[in-house]
């Protein structure tokens, strides 16, 4: 199916073209998922932006944090479907699945974060990333004192606050490039039988 | 997991204490699903509501219609999505999936109907059920005459509608018990290994 | 100046043409009120629809509960007001003038009910019917137990969501087939006589 | 009733300690209406500021235009009910109907412009004003350019547009006053004998 | 530039053409700013109409109040801020950076004014401005309470409400007229090197 | 003034504790500018993520583009308006009057780009980039069209796009940390006496 729809409005470059460190970058990524993104493909039309986007990411989804994986993955999901960006609720929905070994997580809080199955600390980190998400301009020390009464310390606040912007460019340009997710996407980290076993224990 | 949690915020009745029309039907579903819907159990805290309820939905959504199951589905989703309603979104995009044999389909609607793959006189469909949920004081004849435009006769203009009337009561219903979908309803229809040998086709 | 106007974008059928239980039904009404109210005309172009559409609503109007009978319909006129929709505005207004006894309610709950002649358990059902309305997806347990904090039990919170949600539907069919207020109901229960003899008391 | 109720939030001047030509001005509306509507009285809580609106009101609503007077009280009602404004609604829904003879037509503009009984004209010329009342910053010359497609000249393009500003002050100090609309005006002009007088012709 | 700038959609009459007062009202402001700010001539079409809101003008701004006359200013630009209107932005925070002596502010309450260096009580005042501005209907005496908690006594608190209505109308007609400010306003009041030494102090 | 204001809710880290190539990137805009923007030393309390941020910039702002700069920094100003982001609106505004020596457009994008002086293509440039701004989830190959229409490529068009994405994250990180921008800013550019002697031409 996906192999008739294109996945960008613009020309995808082939991989070969690309500088060096993209194409290692892409090797890496596509031996570890078993295919490659097509969030790279997508951007690599523009080599230096994509590069620039990469190490943002890195620097913002893997290093160190009081975040888990998982609440930084809750983040992407929760702020992607708020903004009704088809490639990132799809492609970090199977991400946050396999992070939170939670197959039910990506769909309820792509629909409506206020009625999934988190604590109240990360109701209150999602909250607080819905209005970077939408209405950042009323931000407020409020704000940050609240999240410090659930707990965060400023670092964490900087975290939610950071991924809450990246992926407010990352959704637009996955939107304005009609940014297709992978086929693969869709039922990565489903885990049908080991949700049953789940819920034996 | 579901076992754990609340499918309302209301008591459940027994399905023993129900009228007898409405032990069969929801035998009837419990039959053909394999489970009962979460709908039908919370709903039946008032039977005679629920009784008008299910009618209502056998009228709209299994007459005769020019519109396909798949496409009243469709509208279902898109608006069920739109008003952030889990229940409604997470169920009703399993029959979605197993009555388009789309295993995408739903995931898209539910995001952006605008990036779905679909027709273009199914695009036209969903703006206007998008406009029934939304924005129906300002239903114009123009719409009406776009719709024909596009092909749709009066009564399958009259279905749009009243399908998407429809749900706006339902999803109210299900946001305000705070309704939980089955976990089966996540994975229904996602047909995996289908998926890949269509592409291969 | 009603009978030069349509009342629907969809044909009328003949009263004589629907099912009997219609018919006697619609009969009924026509004897109480002294006319056939237009949505009766409207939704017969569908009579299964329209049958389960009444069934709900003597389910909900006309069901024992703890909400009155007038302020079943305050709840009708104010998110009909809210949606914009003419038909249930004109024709619930009088309903409302005559079970009220108040000849100003219905045209203050109209136009805001957060400045209607109303007590203050009754503006916080107003305030939760408006939310049912506008923005389900944000009910939260505290606004349940808000409601409780004014006195109002749980079938009674009940009794707010489901006739606000009811008139969801209702408000989007009307909007959609542009259907008519009966003349009539403009000038019902206005009791102009009536009101200077109350303010003499 | 109205005896009760206080019509606004500020204390209510004596009339004979006002300035004398807004004693006249007073005077002289009691005697054509039969009473003072409550505006007049909580307005006077600052006698240059009411000197000042009602010279306004005066230019616009009064002088020589190529609207008719029902046309401009149509504008008030509309956008008034765009800013669920309880005073201006029932009051100038009360003059309207005076004034184009309709008993109808003030209820249909504060519900819902765009259902109204009104011409293709008219219909423009109060999405115009809407547009002044909800988004003046999006006015283009392309709005004044359809204005005149529809017969409207330049003078009477000011007119709409200045009569709908004029009522974006009035509604924000009607609804920051709590101004209550005197209750002679909701059943005025509903003229319910000649209503069905008319029909007959 | 400007002098190849139309100043508004309108014809712009001869100063000597109008009424007297207008004359001299125009004289005066002439002689204090050195120029004829574009409001007087733009209105000026409608002679009557610029009288009264001159009138109009001089009681909200000129009168006695607990405000400051910067104060009145800052409620002014805030909320033509709000309503993006490029004349009174531009004009009223010129007279607003002379009037406060502060450099900053004007830009800073243009584009956020939750984000100005004001003080909590001049917040609460904006806060309340941009709540007449934007949603008036809303307002209830808990916003009185607010703000008298936080010093403003009622005269004070209607010179806001009033101030933020008056801009209301005055907005829209510039919105509408297309109303061009005089190029002389970006500048004034920028006192750069003022603002160094006053950061010495 | 800005002495006794803090620049950011975070700490500022010194720029000797920076890494080797970001002291000469910040060194190197000092010299440029004459002062450190503060966008370099909230943003330093990330020193990874301001590498990528700055990386990211350059690539947008200082790459080869059929847009020109002044053209580029339109669209930051435009869109930062839109999102209420003070340092953004203060920093770029600054910076496009220098590039487009023209004093005034900065002050009008701002407050409504809608009625600046720019010429119809540009228009359209920031009408786009304000749908990427707000609505981006609405794009469709229509608004691609129409750009064309006016004569962008497509390698321009995606530099409209990918300059609003990135600064929907710059600005929202503005509006987290508090960003204040440097008084200077307010300033620059506005070449008081040059706009005088521009006017004679």
């Amino acid at each position: 199916m996906s192999t008739t729809k294109t996945i960008s409005r613009y020309p995808i470059p082939d991989v070969e073209s690309l500088p060096l460190d993209l194409q290692s970058e892409i090797m890496e990524v596509q031996e570890k998922a078993g295919f490659i993104p097509n969030v790279f493909l997508a951007l690599a039309h523009r080599p230096k932006e994509l590069s620039a986007f990469l190490q943002y990411h890195v620097a913002l989804m893997e290093g160190n944090s009081g975040l888990t994986p998982a609440e930084k993955e809750m983040i992407v999901v929760a702020t992607s479907g708020i903004n009704n960006c088809q490639y990132c609720v799809i492609a970090h929905g199977a991400i946050l699945r396999i992070r939170s070994k939670n197959p039910l997580l990506s769909d309820q809080l792509a629909i409506n974060f206020r009625k999934a199955d988190i604590s109240d600390k990360q109701m209150a980190m999602l909250e607080f990333a819905a209005k970077v998400c939408e209405k950042s301009s009323d931000i407020s020390d409020q704000d940050l004192q609240q999240l410090r009464g659930h707990g965060f310390n400023d670092e964490e606040i900087w975290d939610i606050a950071s991924i809450a912007s990246f992926f407010a460019l990352s959704n637009r340009m996955a939107n304005f490039t009609g940014m297709r997710p992978n086929d693969d996407f869709y039922t990565m980290g489903r885990q049908i039988v080991t949700t049953q076993e789940m819920t034996k224990k």
